[in-house]
């Protein structure tokens, strides 16, 4: 084939709030519209379309050139209508070249799951209603994943206070097409201790049922609820820390060790930090603990489970250093990711992003990079996939062989 | 000089409590004895020669070799008394070959400062009894340092919430003597919005001052409040990024840039994550955000203010991976420690550690790193260190020129 199998691994999508509201049990709608006026404001004559087209905050952060051609495919794609339409999705992923995606929930700003259980493990709502918000946005997502089953990869939202409520979820969503696996929200930094981390001996059947049914674990950057005194530009760096906690917690928790085919995939919060943690853990823990505390949780060298189980999910916060220290982070770790539909990501230009980043690069280890590794960790079909990538997959030839002189 | 001039920048000190005591206005004494009560127990009866022998919890954690090293200094020293005996200190920094210290608080578990201000923020005292505390402390450490004021750069506490009171408190520091600079306490990961960050400009009297007097900024490992789900081998990693957090919110808050001799030194929390943030700062942010928004906190690159201005303090949790990594994180901005007397760092053994940790490493680089960068960031006194030194410094020719096999 002379055009890459291009997977992105960080995609988003959402309904509208009147949409969620249908896949919600019945007994939780009226708390549901109390909610969505708290967090929209008067619902009874919302005008679903223009809230769509409202512009996400982080676009204000960006330079005129990106400005514009973000707004020129919002105006292409009628706002944000792909975050919910299968239609409209199929279409910019086909003019993005993306054959596969990976599916996360918070589509926009507007399109949060029910009772906002996401990202962060928030304190707002009861576990009782985030479960019940994360079985809707299950509904909905999986119906809008059988728009084309094998090409969409949807992410479960799996509330975790309940344990076997949990495992029946990530069954039920195994079953019903959301083979992106399981989102593993950021748990506070809580400072009394009663917060149970995923070192906690109470999660092992949720473990059990990830690896049984290779589902794997995603992280994905959010603020956690952390103060970063007003300055999103001190956040962004603290985020990047969040997005990888769990890490260090299901090595020393031995769960990478009991489950040697679970994975966990931290997604959109740059990867320099696999360096660092990989390192440390490797020569300071090992060289100056006692062997028998170590022992107890692991018996390889902390890096060798990144290798082996730990994929580092390249979207919006990626950039040509982490491809360059490829070696480090591991070739075979890398997810590269679009982001659509948010404006951090690179959407509607990946296919000239991706000549960026990847121009000069062996043919063989971009191939990995932008899909071969994605397809490989959450077992995407890959001969249906390349039917679709023969068609509008970006083509080899038109990746330069020499880096590009500003890499 | 045939010997090194070797600098501790990573010491500690505390006083029994009935010494604190003593330097504690008399009417926070009455509440000082019941919190002394809370954390040690009854204490009418206690023998503070027996306290001082207690091994601290981390000595738990060490191999059979180590253990038995730490403790031959134990006996030697009786116990912890150096922490607060300037004789005893003295002769165990001779024996070590260090000319010059700079000392941090928490000697041992039971010489935490008054009221428990020290390298975390915590919240059990009051503001007004952590004032109180950190003055006692400083009169305390003042007095110990002139046993040989050109040797020991205390490190005062300054309590921020009261910010006039915190400038008049580092002038007093200054001028009795403390020249370590001032301890920067981590604060908490909060939710609620209500702590002021470092990049808040109520602190810029604070700053103004620090840069006037010279008093460097310092951070110490602590586990700041986080609940590390019972596992202290995933709890390191999160100290590790609690210590640099001042980092980014003084580089975007503009601190580095308004004062370009102000100095911050994250100390025993390994330096391998500089790298990490600085090429992520460097590259991505400076890349993917509007320049008028990082114009307005920064005028270089964030890794040119590291290089300016900060100093990874290389004590217990460093080892020879940072040391070779030093063209990246700075041969300038690195300062050796022995973390005298904890047991997790090299004291008594720190000839041999130091030789194992810059065997084969060029001389010119060594002296920076063991003592030079820290008399130049510390402002000690050289030419009355190198006297000391020409006595009890280790000799260059101890050194192999060879890197050791196992580095």
């Amino acid at each position: 084939m002379d055009r890459y199998l291009l997977i992105s691994q960080d995609c988003h999508a959402g309904a509208p709030w009147f949409i969620y509201r249908k896949y919600l049990d019945p007994q939780y709608r009226e708390e549901y519209e109390r909610w969505v006026t708290g967090v929209i404001g008067d619902i009874s004559n919302l005008d679903q379309t223009q809230m769509d087209k409202q512009v996400p905050a982080q676009y204000e952060t960006m330079s005129a050139d990106r400005k514009r051609e973000y707004l020129e495919g919002m105006e292409r794609s009628m706002g944000h209508l792909g975050n919910w339409d299968p239609t409209v999705r199929a279409r910019e992923l086909d003019r993005e070249g993306i054959a596969g995606e990976v599916i996360f929930p918070d589509g926009s700003q507007k399109n949060h799951p029910p009772f906002s259980y996401s990202f962060f493990k928030g304190k707002k709502a009861s576990p009782e209603l985030r479960a019940a918000g994360a079985r809707a946005h299950n509904r909905w997502l999986a119906e809008l994943c059988q728009s084309n089953p094998k090409r969409h990869a949807g992410i479960a939202l799996v509330a975790m206070e309940d344990v076997d409520e949990a495992v029946r979820e990530i069954r039920w969503a195994r079953k019903n097409g959301l083979f992106g696996g399981v989102l593993l929200p950021a748990l506070p930094f809580a400072t009394d201790g009663a917060e149970a981390f995923w070192n906690h001996p109470r999660y092992e059947p949720v473990w059990d049922v990830c690896e049984e049914l290779d589902m794997p674990l995603n992280t994905h950057a959010t603020n956690a609820g952390v103060n970063f005194g007003g300055s999103p530009l001190a956040g962004i760096i603290e985020n990047h820390f969040t997005t990888y906690r769990p890490f260090w917690f299901l090595l020393w928790g031995g769960v990478f060790e009991r489950h040697p085919k679970l994975k966990f995939c931290p997604t959109e919060s740059g990867g320099m930090q696999v360096i660092w943690f990989n390192n440390y853990f490797d020569e300071y823990l090992i060289k100056h603990r006692r062997p028998e505390d170590v022992k107890k949780a692991i018996t390889m060298k902390p890096s060798e489970y990144w290798h082996r189980q730990c994929f580092f999910g390249a979207s919006a916060h990626a950039s040509r250093m982490e491809i360059d220290a490829r070696d480090q982070i591991g070739v075979k770790n890398i997810l590269w990711g679009s982001d659509y539909p948010h404006p951090e990501g690179t959407w509607p230009a990946s296919q000239e992003r991706i000549r960026e980043l990847f121009s000069g690069i062996p043919e063989a280890d971009v191939r990995l990079m932008i899909g071969g590794n994605a397809a490989r960790v959450y077992g995407f079909d890959t001969e249906a996939l390349n039917k679709l990538a023969a068609k509008i997959g970006p083509k080899i030839s038109d990746f330069s062989a020499a880096p590009a002189a500003a890499a």
